[in-house]
């Protein structure tokens, strides 16, 4: 079986630098979404027909198998398909799809794969309230179509129809290349077009069977911004719906994103307006408060992530407690029941069982080992302008409040720092280290007096 | 009167380890509106119904006036109210109420319990728009219930009936206990139900009135999370709805959440996406920012809370200035035109009149007078590892910048600690103390340069 | 041509100590939407009619051509416009508007001069869905209006229309000065309507011309916080659907708020939950995180602004890197490549190309070279309790982490300044700058023990 993704539009009325099919629903290029429904398919091999901004959907689509071909002019959909055809088996299937028309659901396609397997042509359509401008789908007696009229050509009767012409369809790919060459530019647009193919069944004798998908969205198109926002937010009350099926309390459906995929345990609760990219995993009892965003992370079971956090690439163990206002970036791996409070950023950063950094400090490269407690305003000094280096700090170690840890430096287990120091030197086990000046009070300290201006 | 909560139910639906009726709407867990909406009532003795999660719905109840009855065998309602039976009067009245329906208007079981105080039996019914599946509700000429079909056994006629049975009721306990007995499990599920009273009232010639709610909501029961939230933004429209009515600008009403109470003054400006929880007092012409979160706290008037600040267990004077970014933990407290600003935590703190904590500061275990300066960058050491211990600093004090102050210790009045210190032995009134090192300058450093990895 | 808003009005229902049109809606007055919405009108002079919070509504609009008129009583719509009438140019046009009905289209208002313009009156109605207590448009074969009846008086066949009034109207002001001083407090209000005008017009022989807004909020008044969140919302989707047209991607369009002027480059997107204020400008390619606020501030070509940051009368170059957790103040310009990272507070501070703050740092009164690396913690200490100074960092600096720079002082071009230092004096070119006390360790350091409580 074959799958040619049409991907070669412009899509002008996006107003965007950006090849349309490029843009991103749920996080996700709306044509990388055409493209995993595809691959869905048992046997599958996928055809890419680009055009407009081709090397950047080429690029974007890097490392996949797909054959791309190229559509030098934007002459039609059938112009499209025909370009794909000299990668296609003859005595297949050919299934066409179009690379902004994102969230067709696999089983639509499974559906019309087996029409075509009948050696009839499979038909996507849909019933729209308004189907005002759209090909309306015209059947005989036994339900099958023989024409798709224009709007602008249609009786009335033929108007009141709703049922209109999405596109796509599946059918064998020797009926497809049969046709493709007999397809005709001669219209008002001077395009060829796909469409016309199933007149040619038609009259052909080919049973042409339409089938509607499940939500209509699976057929909607994007060709602006808004029908891009609008796609998005139905994609997202999908989600939504998945993840509370699964048993997962939401504080507010309308006010989640997930864009990637979120994997949850038992008893997750999630606040309102929280956002979840790429590949993010909460284990069972997660709580995570409002404002949170969450991208490619891990949280371990019963972990508590307070209000307007935000996690990159990190790995939370069970238990911890974290934020507000914390900010875990890659790298940052916290143990068991650790924690790490208010304005607080790690940065490739382990942070061992029952540690705690709970106040406004900066742990980036290093190394914590358990029980340790990080003072407020800790500043471990990883970087000297050119080279970035390590602080490992021991188990059950004390680090005072406004501590600079100049990397690379050791604390040893039970060692402990006075607050205010700024530690150069390694300090050993069950040490303590102090690194301030001494403290001089002067009596009667006249105040700065106001400058005049 | 007795009111019979039935709170039995295991929800597997809602796929959890937590009791259905512990599930929260409003921050509060289901059974406790039913409890409370109950317990509005005059003279009612509660009887809740506990089965699966006994323990925890009796810890999550504990310390109010209530019976519990175990229902150790889920065999049906009219076994659950059977098991409450024992502790109550006979010659009272009887209200069934569900402990995952937990939105019932008091006015509306009231209305109820009227009824039932007339010798008839009150039952709560709900017209829906698709009522399939449920109990029709089939009256005679002059208006009284006759029975409740159920939609298996119902005609067409009947099926066309929109008005359903939602098994809340109210009744003389007299008849309740002469029925309950009568109960039969002959039926497909081999359970006991509740709702075949309704016949035996029929059959007895007991007037059966049934009376609708205000709102559909308030029968609406939760069987997943889907329906948890919807309930929980429907709670959350009321409240936004309550709030607009007593002044309140709410700049989208769609993304308020008040978890608890909400007490407002005038002219209150609330932006988007706040969440409020416990119990939440706001003053006159307070102004609160985006994304903020308040949980158990009072702002003065006039007082103003910025952008993304969370607060917890705080006491706010008027006209203080809070945010962004500032985090009040529990215990503190800001007296009149106090500022607290950006990257703040403040924790056991009383912050007198006037003063400033304006950045990036921990001011944990701390009594701070009026018109203290506390510089950005400074931190209470209030902790040594196993002891908390408390700052001190005097009306008039200047913290500079970058400042430790190790607890416990005392800045008196007037007193000013230069910038850079770390503050270990008390500073008297009037006093400068300084805690740093000696600048030493360098020429012509030699930058590190960059290691070979 | 004259406009004559009517703004005396007291607005009760809005529980406000604000005159009711001093209300917001978009981040404005909703009597200066009228204005602005008037003052578009060729050769416009605008009358203002106050009344309740007099001196406020006139404070607020300070500043503006506009003749203010008072009504020290509130005798009805018809005494309002009297009041102004005095300063309007008999032989001209009068449009009459509310100023608590914000959000009327110029191309409306301009409709209606036209038709005051050809001798007749231009009244402005609307369609309801249920026009219950306003007064229905009764209009002739040639739908001229020809009465307008209040509800309570109307026929059943009247009361079936859904055309109402709205109050709005324009006509030759030499007609509206004869027939006020005409109208009749006869009436079970006392009061003087400006309405009656309409059976006067009829009487006369004036045509009466209704016309129709485009959309049905451009009519809607504002009684109470209901209508205002209404009418917020309606502004606000429109916004959202103007900036998808100009090519924005929104992640969700019901999730932004503009209150005041956003204009945008190419390829900007925003996501979820963001609050425009005053006047922004976003570049080409601008990238908005969720829950921003961002005010009065110029982000230039390409740069990011990561979630929860906060910005206000800032400029800001192309290719910035900021946030999560930024929050720029007043004054902050950055250069081309700058980052500020997360839990930084800018102030009053020029940051130079490509140089970074990027942890936990306060600089405030800062002028920053290019790539100047400013360290974690780093704190301008610009305020000395009564004077602020200046801090000035030459190119390619490097300040080591916790670093407090005590202004006024200068870092050389070059320089360094050691981690943990407390700069009080100045650092030349090229020079190493230390400021610490030195480290010593002690062995076997007893831990605090536990105080007993």
């Amino acid at each position: 079986m074959d799958v040619i993704i049409l991907a070669a539009g412009q899509g002008s009325r996006m107003k965007s630098d950006k090849p349309k099919v490029l843009h991103p629903v749920g996080g996700k290029p709306m044509v990388q979404h055409v493209i995993d429904a595809a691959a869905d398919l048992e046997g599958a091999r996928l055809h890419v027909v680009i055009g407009h901004g081709a090397d950047q959907v080429r690029e974007a689509l890097a490392g996949q198998e797909l054959n791309f071909a190229v559509q030098a002019e934007q002459l039609g959909t059938g112009h499209a398909v025909a370009q794909a055809m000299d990668g296609v088996a003859r005595d297949g299937i050919s299934l066409v799809l179009y690379g902004d028309v994102p969230l067709t659901a696999a089983a639509t396609l499974r559906h019309l794969v087996r029409i075509a397997g009948q050696g009839h042509l499979g038909l996507l359509t849909v019933e729209l309230a308004d189907p005002t401008g759209y090909g309306r789908i015209i059947r005989d007696d036994l339900g099958s179509v023989t024409a798709i009229v224009e709007h602008k050509d249609a009786t009335d009767a033929q108007r009141a129809v709703r049922e209109v012409n999405t596109g796509i369809m599946a059918l064998p790919t020797r009926l497809l290349s049969e046709w493709l060459p007999l397809l005709s530019s001669n219209n008002a647009q001077g395009e060829y077009y796909l469409t016309d193919v199933i007149a040619m069944a038609a009259g052909e004798g080919v049973r042409v069977d339409a089938i509607q998908p499940e939500h209509e969205q699976e057929v909607q198109g994007v060709n602006n911004r808004q029908q891009q926002a609008e796609l998005e937010r139905w994609y997202q009350r999908r989600e939504a719906e998945r993840l509370m099926t699964e048993g997962v309390t939401l504080l507010d459906p309308a006010r989640l994103d997930v864009r990637g995929s979120l994997d949850t345990g038992r008893d997750v609760v999630i606040d309102i307006n929280c956002v979840f990219e790429g590949k993010v995993r909460l284990g069972d009892g997660v709580q995570i408060g409002p404002n949170c965003s969450i991208r490619n992370a891990s949280i371990g079971n019963g972990t508590v992530i307070k209000a307007n956090s935000v996690i990159e690439d990190a790995v939370v163990d069970a238990g911890c407690d974290i934020g507000p206002f914390a900010r875990l970036r890659p790298g940052t791996e916290l143990a068991r029941g650790a924690k790490v409070g208010n304005f607080v950023e790690t940065k490739k950063a382990r942070i061992g069982e029952g540690s705690k950094v709970n106040h406004l400090s900066y742990i980036g490269d290093a190394e914590i080992g358990r029980d340790v407690n990080v003072g407020a305003g800790t500043i471990t000094c990883n970087y000297d302008g050119v080279n970035k280096s390590v602080t490992r700090i021991g188990d059950g170690a004390f680090i005072g409040s406004n501590s600079a840890l100049v990397a690379p430096v050791r604390i040893g287990a039970g060692g402990t720092v006075g607050a205010g120091s700024t530690i150069t030197k390694d300090v050993d086990a069950q040490q303590l280290a102090v690194a301030r000046g001494k403290q001089r009070n002067l009596d009667n300290w006249q105040r700065p007096v106001k400058r005049k201006d």
